[in-house]
Formats: C-alpha cells, structure tokens, sequence
C-alpha cells in the first residue's frame, strides 16, 4: 500500500520520530537476524551497525549498551507474539474453544520463553523478570479460566499455570533434569487440565 | 551432656577441622542473631565480627565476602528446615497423612521461601538458586504424590507444585500484586487439592 498521507495523523508522531523509529526498527531487524544466524552470543554491537550499514556511534546512541539492545530485542519478540495471541490464527489466537486456547497457550508460551531466555540473560539488569510480560500472560490465561467456567481464585490459579512456564523454572526441567521438550510441554498439558477440571468430574 | 571422647570418632573430622567447624557456627550464630535483630540489610562483616569477639579478618577468612557470609546462612536455614522435613514434627515431619504433610509442607515452604529471599538477594550470585535445595523439595513432594496414589508424571506435576514457591512468583502476589500472604496460601492448597484429586473425584 502507498501512504498519502503528507502530514501527520492526528496523535500520530512527527515524521522526525516516524524516521528515528524506522531506524530503531531497522536497526532491531538486522540484530535479530545475526541472532537467527549466529546466536546471541555471536551479536556485539559492531555487528549490529556492519549489517544495518551504519557507524557504531548510531546503535549506542539507540539503545546506549548491548544490554540495552538485547532488552529492546526481547520486548520486539514479546510484542509480536503477544498480537499472536490477540488477533492471530487459532487454536492460539480467538477462534478456537478456551480450553484449546489455553493448550495451544502453554506451548506457544514455553517454546517463546525458552527462546527468549538467552535475550533475558544477555539483557542483564535490563532484561530482568518483565512485569509487563507477566502481566499480559496473567491476565490472557485468567481470561481463558473465566471462559472456562473455572470456580475459585483465579488469579492465584493463573499464577499457578504461568509459574512453570518461568525460565529458570523450564530450564531446570530441560537442561539440569534432561526432560525432552515434549515431555514438559504434555506435563503443562496435564497440569492445566487438571486445574480446570471441574470437581466433580 | 559430657564429651568424653578424646581420640577424633571414626570417620569423625580431626579435633582442628572441629574446632574450625565450631567457630564457623558461632559466627554464623552472630550473624544470624543481627540477621533477627536489625534485618539483612544491617549485617556487615564489621558487625558480625563485632558481636563474636573476633576480628574482622577471620570473619572475611571464613566467608571471603559478605555475599559469602550471607550463603552461608541461607544454608544454615535451609538446613535446618529440611531437617523439621524430614524428622520434626508431624504435620511438616513424618507421622500426619500424605495429604496433611503436604499441605503443612506448601505452608511452610511459603514462609520459609519469603524469609529468605533478602539472604538470597544479599547472597548475590553465592545464594543463586540452589539446585541442592529444590532437588530436596523436588523429592519431597514427588514422594508425597506417590504415597497419595496420584497418577500421572509426578516429577513434572512436583515442579508445577514448587514453581509458585519461587521467590520472584511469590514476590509477585505478594509484593507486587499485593496479595495477602493468606490469600497465596490459600490459593496453594486449593492448587495441590486439584493436582491431587483423581479425575472422577
């Protein structure tokens, strides 16, 4: 689609701010590819500027430290699978009936959390335990217990089936324990099925 | 009692490596003692080393730093609640039903959990989850699960159990959230009756 639009919309931000965005975007496109191709560990910030074709200068002056542009990574992946979750395909998206939702949910969450985990640890300080993170994932599976019909304290219950889904939670379960993905992620399964279940069924 | 052994027992440690062990345990007393009286905060090496009429250089020999000293008291008391576990009194210790134990067990591991989470902060990378002690609880519920007949993959359904009695998920309800700490406790028990109860409870 071309954009007509010569001024800016209403709310919407100047086109100086529409431009630095556009670079912060470019510049947050090109560090997650070297993550994609490389790993982590392999992103510094010279890479970063070598693969958007600008100087060093530019990616310290976005995101100050590699710390920072590890943070600003793993909030990207959370924002795109976030809209996943609001307004993509079921059975993880609406659509599909609430207790699919909330399977496709605990897997969907455990696969991103594990990817996301290395971003976490290499954001430091700045990628510590999200409370925005937590709190969308709080509220979508407290939701999806309401749509369930589920009788009690539905906080606490969704803070029971978020609470396995942590990183170093998961990573106690596949990296110390050796538990084959599958096998956590059909224990989550059961797990969810048993604090739904209503009881007397 | 009176100690008339004068040879080392056995298998026992030397009467030097005692002696060691005596002073490193009235240090630790010391330290424990500021701990209860004036919070984790409040505890230096200066302190403690004041209150076991020592000087500050044994303290810094025995624990290297205070992050060191502070391990070495979230093990202590680690220590000490895996024993009340493990041979104190029922419904915590061996003699309630399963069921009983292992909700005393939840109760107890909450507040155990919150008391040590500034020692484990003031710990710093010495106090970093200790696999020693969630492998403790890890066989603790697990062999709670079994005695209760539960069927499915107990080790996963354990860690869905334990996963809410980390630090940064209770500190979620707890401080965040602001759920009152009964409320949390609550919302456990109600959590381990739904793991436990067979499907056509």
């Amino acid at each position: 689609m071309s954009d007509p639009v010569l001024l800016p919309l209403l709310g919407g931000p100047p086109p100086e701010r529409r431009d630095a965005a556009r670079n912060r975007e470019a510049l947050l496109v090109a560090a997650q590819e070297l993550v994609d191709s490389c790993g982590v560990d392999h992103v510094t910030m010279e890479a970063v500027a070598a693969r958007a074709g600008v100087g060093k200068g530019t990616v310290f002056r976005r995101f100050e430290s590699r710390e920072g542009l590890m943070a600003a990574l793993l909030d990207r992946s959370e924002t795109v699978w976030q809209a996943a979750v609001i307004s993509g395909p079921p059975p993880l998206g609406p659509g599909a009936d609430p207790m699919e939702r909330l399977l496709a949910f605990g897997r969907s969450r455990l696969t991103t959390t594990m990817r996301h985990a290395e971003l976490i640890r290499a954001a430091g300080r700045a990628g510590s335990r999200s409370y925005a993170a937590w709190s969308f994932t709080a509220m979508h599976v407290r939701y999806l217990l309401g749509e369930l019909h589920v009788a009690g304290d539905l906080p606490i219950l969704a803070t029971a089936l978020l609470a396995p889904l942590e990183v170093p939670v998961l990573e106690q379960q596949l990296s110390v324990e050796a538990f084959p993905l599958e096998r956590v992620a059909a224990g989550w399964e059961d797990l969810a099925r048993r604090v739904v279940r209503p009881p007397g069924a």
